[in-house]
Parts: C-alpha cells; sequence; structure tokens
C-alpha cells in the first residue's frame, strides 16, 4: 500500500480505473436485477475547448484498447472484496464480485473516427448494451476522449497558427501530468498536427518522429561554447540543432557558426540553431541576418519557451525568422484549459416489458447541463464544395419525416431547413457489436492525415482564434419538439 | 507502431520515459569520454504554483522507484538503434547501445521529504554522479516531481479554503489528463490534504479511501427519484448520498427525505445528499434547512461544480452549508495552472585533473532563469516558537563563515543576518549513495501528515491565497558573491 511501486502500476488490470460509484451503481443494478436492461448512453463535451470553434476528436484506438482488455482480475477483486462501509460491514457481497469475475462485456459502441472535427453536444461516442455494463465503462472512457480530444484540438490549433510548412515539434514531457499524461499528449499532439515528439516512449510506442537539440548542461559541459558545439557536431553531424542561449543568445549565434563552417569544411551543414528565452521577435530575426551573413541561409531557427498559438501568431505577425516551433507544456497540459468537460448521459432505456425505448433527459439546474434524449447520430450536411455546412443530430429510434428542419437548441427561433437532395455523411460508425470489434482502427498516421483534412475542411471563419464563427449544430426538429416536451414535463412546475 | 496498446504500455521498461536530448548527450558525453566525470544537478521550481506562496514538495517515492527500475530493455535498445539521422546514418552506434545495455545505476541522490514546504529556487532534489547518468535523469524526474508537487500543493490549498473539519473528496479522474494523470492525482491530492478519492485504482494502489455517491443515470434508470433513492439505500442502508438535481435541486431534496425516513424506520440513517449543479450557497442553505426541519441535522451536504479554493473560499463567506466538498477538475489537473515550471540545472562539474570542483551557471537572456552554482543543501532557520523563519541556500562545498548573512538574489539589498544560536533543520536528506537505497521511504500516510503539519507551521500570511507574504530564501552570502562573480565572468560585456 505504500511506497507507490509506479512501474507496479504498468500491470495486468486496469478494470479498477473508475470511479468507486460506477461499482456500487454496479452493484444496485445488480441488486435489482436491472443489470441487462438495455441503455444508450453518449459521451460528449459541451462547448469546444480554448473558446473554439471546434474540437478534433481523439482516443478512439485508446478506448477500444481498453474495453478489449477490460477484465477483473483476482487482485481486483480482492481488493473490492477489502472495501469496507461505515458500519464496518463488506462493501459489496461475494456474489455480486463473483458476477463481476464472469462479466463479459457485449456492448455496441459506435464513434465518430479519431481525426473527425466535432462540435459541442454532439456524441462522439455512443454505447448501446446492458445498463450495468455501459455504465462501467463511463470513467475510463471520458478520461481517455476527454484528454486526448483536448490535445488534439490544442495541437490543431498550434498548426493553424504556424501554418502548413513550419515544423511543429512536441517537447513537453517535463511538464506533463504524469508518465501517461505525457505519452497520450505526444500522441494526441502528433495526430493534431505536430510533426514530431521528443518523447522516446512515444516515438517507440507509436511510431512518432522523435527529434532533439541539447540542454544548457551540455554547453555548460565544457570549456566554452565553441568546444560544447564542435564536440556535439561530432556525434551528430548531420543531425546538429545547438541551443545558443546559454549564456548570450547572439553571441552563442556566432560561437555557432565558427562550428557550422569547420562542419561545412568536412562536408556536413549545421541543422539548425535554438533559441529557448529572450525577446523572439528580436532575436529570431538577429540569429536569422547574422546566419544568413555568414552564409548560412538553411541553417533552421528552432524556438522554444512556453509557446502556445496566440504567442506563435504575434510571433509571426512581428517577422519573427522561426521555422521550427518547439512546444512543451503549453500544448501537453492545454495549459490555457487543462480539461475538457466531456460528460457521459444515459439517454434511452429498454422498457421493462421490451416493448421499446424510454429515452431519458437529465435536466440539472443549469440549462447548458441539460442532456438530449433518443439514440443520436451525427449527420453533416455538406455544401457545394463538400464543405460541412451544419450537423443535424437525431434520434436513429425514430422515422426521420420527409422536409427535415435542424433547431437550434440555445434559441429556437435559429432554424435550418435541410433542401432533399443536400449531400451529408453520417459521422459514428460501428466500433463494436456485441462486444466483437467490428471496426479496423486506422493507423495514427491516418489519423494524423483525417485530422488535418478536416480542420481544413472548416471555413477559415470556424478556424480562427478569437471569437469564432458558430457552426449551426441544430437538432432534428421532431427531436427538439420531442426533447422540448420531455423537459416540461420533467421539471415539476411551481406558481409564482 | 499502430492502434496504441495502451494496457501494452503498463509494460517492463520505462527506461525511455526519456527526452530524446538525454540520449543524444549522453551518446556525446560516451564518445568525448566524458560520461563518469562527477556531476551535480539540483531540481528546482523557480516561483510557487498559483501565485502562492509556498509549494508542498511531493513525488519521491515515485521518483524512487522509477531510479530503482532503470534499465533499458532488450526492446529499447532495439528502438533506439533503429533510429535513423537525416542521412539515413543510425543515429546510436552498437557499441554505445551496448554501454547502455551494461549501464548500472550508481549516483547520489538527495531530496527534501514529501509533504515538506519548499520554495521558489529551493533544490528538491539534488543528483551527484556520472554525468551521463545524472543526465538521464532529468525528465522522468521532474515529469514525476513537477506533477506530484503541483497537485499536492493544490489540494494544500483547498484543505486551507475548506478548513481543517470539512471534508474533501477527490472525484477528478475522468477530467485527468490520462489513467496514470488521474492515478497521480489521486495521489498527491491526498497527500496534499484531500481525505478519500473516488479513484479506485487509486484507493487499490495506495491505500487511500474510497467514496462515492451515484450519478444523474442511477435516477434516470428508475420512474422517479423515490424509487431511484428507495434501491440505491438498499445496496447501501448506511452509505448512501443521495444526488438530488437530476430534475430540480429543493424538490430532489424532498424525495430524498421521504426515502430518509423510509431508512430511518428500518435503523438506517441517510448519510448525505449531494448538489452538482446551480447556486451552491443558496441551495446548500435551501436543503440545510429542509433536511433541519425534517429532522435530518446530521445528512451532510455533499457540494460538487468545478469546486477549488476561491470558490469554496467565496462560498464559506456566503454561508454555504456544506460539509463535504468533492472537488475534481480543478485539483487533479491543477486547472488555473497545469504544469509546474521545474528544472534540472548542472551546478558543478568535476575538474578533469580531479582537483576540485568547477561550480557551474546559466545565465540565458531572462534574470529568472539564471541557475544557482555549488552542491546546494538547504538550511531551514526556525524562529523561538520552532516555526521556520527564512531559509538559506548554501553550497556544501565549501566552508560556512561564522557570522552567516543571508541575501535576497532578487534584490542584494535585502539581507537577514543569522545569530549564531539560530535553531535550524536541514532540508536535503540522502535518498541514494552510490546507486544504493539508502533512505526507508515514508508511507503515504505518513507524509500526509507531515504535509498538514509543515502547512500548518506556516505563517497564515504566508499561506494566503491574495497576494501572500513571500517567506525569505536567502543565498549564504558568500554564495550570492561567487555567483555574482561567475554571472559577470560569463556575461559577454557589450559597450554602449
Amino acid at each position: 500500500m505504500n511506497a507507490a511501486p509506479l512501474s507496479g502500476l504498468y500491470a495486468p488490470s486496469l478494470a479498477l480505473v473508475t470511479d468507486l460509484y460506477q461499482l456500487t451503481m454496479a452493484y444496485g443494478y445488480w441488486q435489482q436485477g436491472l443489470q441487462d436492461r438495455e441503455a444508450v448512453f453518449h459521451l460528449y463535451f459541451r462547448k469546444a475547448p480554448f473558446q473554439g470553434g471546434y474540437a478534433v476528436a481523439a482516443g478512439l484506438a485508446l478506448a477500444v484498447d481498453w474495453v478489449e482488455n477490460l477484465k477483473f482480475s483476482e487482485d481486483d477483486l480482492e481488493y473490492l472484496g477489502s472495501l469496507r462501509g461505515s458500519k464496518g460491514n463488506a462493501m459489496f457481497p461475494a456474489e455480486f464480485l463473483n458476477y463481476l469475475r464472469h462479466l463479459k462485456f457485449n456492448c455496441d459502441i459506435d464513434a465518430v473516427p479519431e481525426g473527425t472535427v466535432v462540435f459541442g453536444n454532439e456524441p462522439i461516442m455512443r454505447i448501446q448494451g446492458p445498463l450495468l455494463q455501459a455504465q462501467l465503462l463511463e470513467t475510463a472512457l471520458l478520461t481517455l476522449i476527454n484528454f486526448q480530444t483536448l490535445i488534439a484540438t490544442k495541437a490543431a490549433r498550434i498548426r493553424e497558427a504556424a501554418g502548413p510548412t513550419d515544423q511543429i515539434l512536441e517537447f513537453g514531457l517535463r511538464r506533463a501530468q504524469g508518465f501517461d499524461g505525457g505519452l497520450g499528449a505526444s500522441r494526441a499532439a502528433f495526430l493534431g498536427g505536430a510533426d514530431a515528439t521528443s518523447n522516446v516512449l512515444a516515438g517507440q510506442r507509436y511510431g512518432i518522429p522523435v527529434r532533439g537539440t541539447h540542454a544548457h548542461s551540455w554547453v555548460m559541459s565544457f570549456a566554452d561554447e565553441v568546444t560544447a558545439f564542435s564536440a556535439y557536431a561530432k556525434a551528430f553531424p548531420d543531425d546538429s540543432v545547438f541551443l545558443v542561449d546559454t549564456y548570450d543568445t547572439i553571441e552563442g549565434v556566432r560561437q555557432a557558426i565558427k562550428v557550422a563552417r569547420e562542419m561545412r569544411a568536412n562536408g556536413h551543414e549545421l541543422a539548425g540553431i535554438r533559441l529557448d528565452s529572450g525577446d523572439l521577435a528580436y532575436l529570431s530575426r538577429e540569429a536569422r541576418a547574422v546566419l544568413d551573413e555568414a552564409g548560412f541561409p538553411n541553417t533552421r531557427i528552432v524556438a522554444s519557451n512556453d509557446l502556445e498559438e496566440n504567442l506563435i501568431t504575434s510571433l509571426k505577425q512581428q517577422g519573427a525568422r522561426i521555422d521550427t516551433w518547439g512546444v512543451g507544456t503549453q500544448l501537453v497540459t492545454a495549459y490555457n484549459q487543462a480539461a475538457l468537460g466531456g460528460v457521459y448521459k444515459l439517454a434511452a432505456l429498454r422498457k421493462a416489458d421490451n416493448s421499446g425505448w424510454d429515452f431519458t433527459i437529465k435536466l440539472s439546474e443549469q440549462v447548458a447541463k441539460t442532456s438530449i434524449p433518443g439514440i443520436l447520430q451525427i449527420r453533416r450536411y455538406l455544401n457545394e464544395h463538400g464543405k460541412p455546412r451544419a450537423d443535424m443530430l437525431y434520434n436513429t429510434a425514430e422515422d426521420l419525416p420527409n422536409h427535415l428542419m435542424l433547431v437550434d437548441p440555445a434559441d429556437s427561433t435559429r432554424r435550418l431547413p435541410i433542401r432533399p437532395d443536400t449531400q451529408y455523411r453520417e459521422l459514428l460508425e460501428p466500433v463494436f457489436r456485441k462486444g466483437k470489434r467490428v471496426l479496423d482502427l486506422p493507423t495514427l498516421a491516418e489519423s494524423r492525415a483525417h485530422a488535418q483534412r478536416e480542420v481544413q475542411s472548416l471555413d477559415p471563419s470556424v478556424r480562427r482564434f478569437l471569437n469564432p464563427h458558430i457552426f449551426p449544430v441544430g437538432l432534428e426538429m421532431g427531436l427538439y419538439e420531442y426533447r422540448t416536451r420531455l423537459i416540461l414535463e420533467k421539471r415539476p412546475m411551481r406558481s409564482a
């Protein structure tokens, strides 16, 4: 129990990556005989992160892996059996633990492919299956999808700021939220648009290109910068990026050039220099001028130091001469919004007599927290150029009318009729059927390419950072009307 | 390389949890014959997080575990051997990989015990040993110590706001930055002052008490709240906390009371109700009044919904009647400052002829980023009540003068002479000697108790959230003067 064998964490079972209440509810459902009642949950966020106009869905491959390996180990069951209530009674009876021991996952899961652009209130995943099982998936799915989607979106924004040709290197491991926070961030950052990572484990695990420069300590370990740079160039004659700000940046650039000349005499070229402090706009222009004048116009300038999309935009506006962006803390922790508020809400429950569905809603005290009932699908309508025009959420358990109308749930006077011949695609795809995977997952590189196409397909007004245009996401009129009736029915009416 | 076998992550070797440049520098040192040159690095942050006055050091036990298990597996070496430079050449030669294969960690590590209060620029860890090895530890140590210290500090602040007797439940897993982000956050939150977690894996792994209520979906799975609450009470007759805001909070409280009466008739008491939305100050007062009037003055009121220390303080000022705080996102991601900027800087290097030490400094373009040379220790002077009065950083490789004077490195006119009889303790303790652990680690519960004593020992002015008093941390005069000389020596002098 003590001293945290962290590497011991990296262990057989991840079934206990969950909130206790998932297990207490599971016990309650089991006790009530409700464990197999068919239920539908949606996983969605309410607002795109970073006050932005969109998010890049990510994390599905990790979620699939977790679900496929979901099994309570004997250690897990022993731990659960050891838990006590306030009166000293066992929290879970042995029969229930035995039920968990033999539990076989057999839900259906539909999900939006990784890299797809999504908006607030759109289900990224839809889970349909036995109530107890579908409930048990909640926490781990949220943890994975929330974080991956958050970081992939941040990376897409940084790509937007850097432009299509600049290099983006993710350097964040040391400031990440734990080892797996770093590993997951490297994955999502690459998916969302980064070119490479400094995280060697992420390179090994996911095939992401690994890149790096050297630290200040390298320079400090030698008598002077020339000696330090020369030694590094000896080790990596064609791949050296010298960190020039250990003592004084521009002086450092001059020392780097001395070594670059030696390298050139031996048939090698200095790949780049790196700036890690100070006024990056000014210093990069100066460094560029010094390098160009010395005959090194192809030596790249790498910059780092708390960079994020707004700072990169500002540096570019100031004429900074930076062609490689080392992005760390701000990317891997999504520093300015460190969590995506994804939720997992029950939306349909099979009637006890199996005659059909009860669609369910949660009201709460805040309008924005009111859920959407039904077994939802997202239909994305395209304009004449094949670009996204509007998204419609609809209940697949009901027939659609011939004339479709979208209603903005936040302002029901905003409506959009859909012409019958409008092209569309549907975003939720089958991933599991009865617990068996039916989807071949794309490679991470494929998901990355998909993400870039997806983001590029959005109008620039939706992609901009400041007050982005709100992409229209509406409820199908029938769903809107049904939801409104359900709210009125469930909300207690009090007289003034 | 594809499809992210996440549970596969949880695997034999964590040696590749590092930045590529640690390995490229290692290769460079090895090539230069510098691998065994004795070096000293300090791990420290420059400013306490959250604009606060202190931090709670944490993560040592995790770091010890990582270091003790540090070994390159054959898979790791094979991956490193597969890496290519831009010309298609192998990044690392086979002889170097063989060196890594047989590398045996034999550094000395000193560290501040977990739970100890620390301030900006104070080394939380000091690593002394072969240059290559000490450099290789950098990234993983930073990842672990940065995140654990950040979250433990956040938890201490939330404890400060909640007061000593309220319960603090950490509920953050679903918004955490990955599985291990969640697990690590649960550990650090408990260490820093939380009472329990919803994270079952954290309960299993670290012995942290686990707690929970139920979700909205529980209520939505039954015909009405009374039926739902009754079913939950059947499962947990003495440990039920009903979530009352699925439809309407105060109405929910009334339904809870109906069930609480049934429970009481059967010899049980409703443990609590939970509010998860809306105006928590108003709703908690209303709920308290309704519960009290109905004869349930001991039913606790649990509140959740993006709580953090400032909101808790404000709710208390508004007379909220909340006695249990469910804190999630804001705690586990340290939402308002999602990373601690800890760094790892070379501070001393044995002279090539072994005659003594070269103390090293990094200047950079920003004064705040200038490092402190030496082999440092932190001496904490105590006042007449045994409480911290001031901290002195000094170089253990130099003799101390009889008359000690502290100098504020940010303002050298601020000085504090130390009376010779002033009581003190020294914060860095030996953890490893020549690669062998020499410290028995305390249990997590012991570290938690230590943290509470440590924070309580600080003057309230240092603990307050808004513009806290700055606890004096000075350099010993000799060290200050040495550092100043080194800066002047290293900084290029340019005429105006």
